[in-house]
């Protein structure tokens, strides 16, 4: 392996993203050492079970020294903890994050850095239904885009640090892009927070007719009920931080989602069949151009089978 | 492999749904003997290289003394396919479907279907986003639920010939329920029609803002989007007569879905915090029962990895 990017790296936060940080670091290098943090004491309790590193017992411990510094947390929490750990980071270290809101999470985050510090605001997109530092795996990040968010400047230390925070990433397997935070929120409202918070809100409605068909809505979930409860598994603390954070480009796309399905809506009462159908075929192009952008699998459902697959049975 | 349920069936409509239903008889058995037919030449041409069976030129011709004819096509067009073979129709026959809405196919067929034969709609809760013959596999029906509706009938053979079809499916490896129309409609307008539309819809905003956000809808899929458009790429003519023919119960559906859906933007355009939370949490019940079911794969993101692997680089 070569020279890692970073000598000491602190990752504070060690849920999904925190630990599979770790995993990938143990995993592909980036970084020669890692020092851990964890607000919850249970959390860090496991990660110290789980996760390679020196496991701190707060976090200006765990941040001192850091060439750079890792916010895993919600972002609601980001500013409190840059705050927090502010007085122990070190004269030139990179902070980043990897909240999947930016123009909030770098404000906040500016409100407390230290001058002498790079603040470079990340998001990777990837993850998973799951959380918790038993949730980590190394290969999160492989193949999967890297979102970095610079602060407006023409330093050219800070733009050595943008440089050196890409190439831990890519190290790490990512593919690294840079892009101005509020654009950022608006490209991941549509294709990140609105289908979470319409996955959430149809397992609320069914949820709530449970009690009318008794038990039916989880018995006959495989007519398409069940991708939206997997999406819908996913940590409640940090989305409602991305939907109390990233509001304005929310509510600005849940507006049009809402005319869009008005429509369709309209189309169903009044039995516009070619309404329907002509909205219904142009949706294929777009699953064509995600698989053929390698972003999913080909097979059929996802490859379900494969993976569920039969307890032995003696005829298949 | 023991006596097959019926000696000869009459497959009409070659789609997924027909192709998986000639690839399972053959596997499986439950039948001694199978005809084909499908309207559109080229699925026909198609179906006779791929699916086993003896392909008829007329839906009638195949039909023409099967003991149970399975009709595989589109809601829309089970009247007027009824219509057409009901002068082929043997005595004491079984006529069946696999139409996702049962009222209004109940009705159609019905309308249609000669006294000497058995009306028993049927549907199995199996699919994927595939379509068309070459989509057909011979495990598509195993461990899933196939929900019968029966017509309402005192006649001692009708139940025979009820019990005769749930044999048949239980062979190919489904389960089997049976359940009123009108019920069936109300629970599946919540597990499959409204997260079809859902789907649909919510590609179809993003498809409009893709001019906007220049492509990067799709780059950046993967953070939840990417799972919508594989359900949004299943067949668009199947999908509009689910719509226009179980109306009521969808649009009562996504009544209630919008009233909680207008609840959630409400509480984001506010910054209720506590409500987001709340609504997020309890959906992680429902996830949990669908897998405890045996429904889903607990393996995270759908195990994706495992399957879209990795061209090999040499470091994974």
């Amino acid at each position: 392996m070569s020279q890692p990017v970073f000598q000491r790296v602190a990752i504070l936060g060690i849920g999904l993203l925190g630990a599979s940080l770790a995993h990938a670091i143990r995993a592909y290098g980036g970084a020669g050492e890692v020092t851990l943090y964890d607000a919850d004491p249970e959390a860090r309790a496991q990660a110290a079970r789980l996760v390679q590193g020196h496991m701190f017992e707060t976090a200006r411990a765990a941040a001192e020294g850091a060439d750079a510094v890792f916010l895993c947390v919600p972002v609601g929490a980001l500013g409190s903890l840059t705050a927090e750990i502010a007085p122990a980071l070190k004269d030139g270290a990179i902070l980043t994050d990897v909240g999947s809101v930016k123009q909030r999470a770098s404000e906040d985050m500016a409100h407390a850095c230290p001058d002498h510090v790079h603040l470079i605001p990340g998001h990777p997109i990837a993850g998973t239904e799951k959380s918790g530092p038993g949730a980590g795996f190394a290969d999160l990040f492989r193949d999967a885009w890297h979102i970095l968010t610079p602060m407006p400047s023409d330093d050219p230390a800070y733009a050595a640090a943008t440089d050196r925070l890409s190439r831990f990433w890519q190290a790490l397997g990512a593919r690294v892009e840079t892009m101005a935070p509020d654009r950022h929120d608006r490209v991941l409202a549509i294709t990140s927070h609105l289908p979470h918070l319409i996955a959430y809100n149809i397992v609320s409605t069914a949820y709530d007719m449970e009690s009318v068909e008794q038990g039916e809505v989880v018995k006959y979930s495989a007519g398409g009920f069940r991708d939206f409860t997997r999406i819908a598994a996913s940590d409640p603390t940090m989305w409602r931080d991305v939907f109390l954070t990233n509001r304005d480009a929310v509510l600005e796309t849940l507006g049009r989602f809402s005319e869009d399905l008005a429509a369709l809506q309209r189309a169903i009462r009044w039995g516009d069949g070619d309404a329907l159908f002509r909205e219904f075929s142009r949706a294929r192009g777009i699953r064509q151009a995600v698989i053929e952008a390698g972003l999913d699998t080909d097979e059929a459902d996802f490859g379900r089978r494969a993976l569920a697959a039969p307890k032995p049975d003696g005829d298949a």
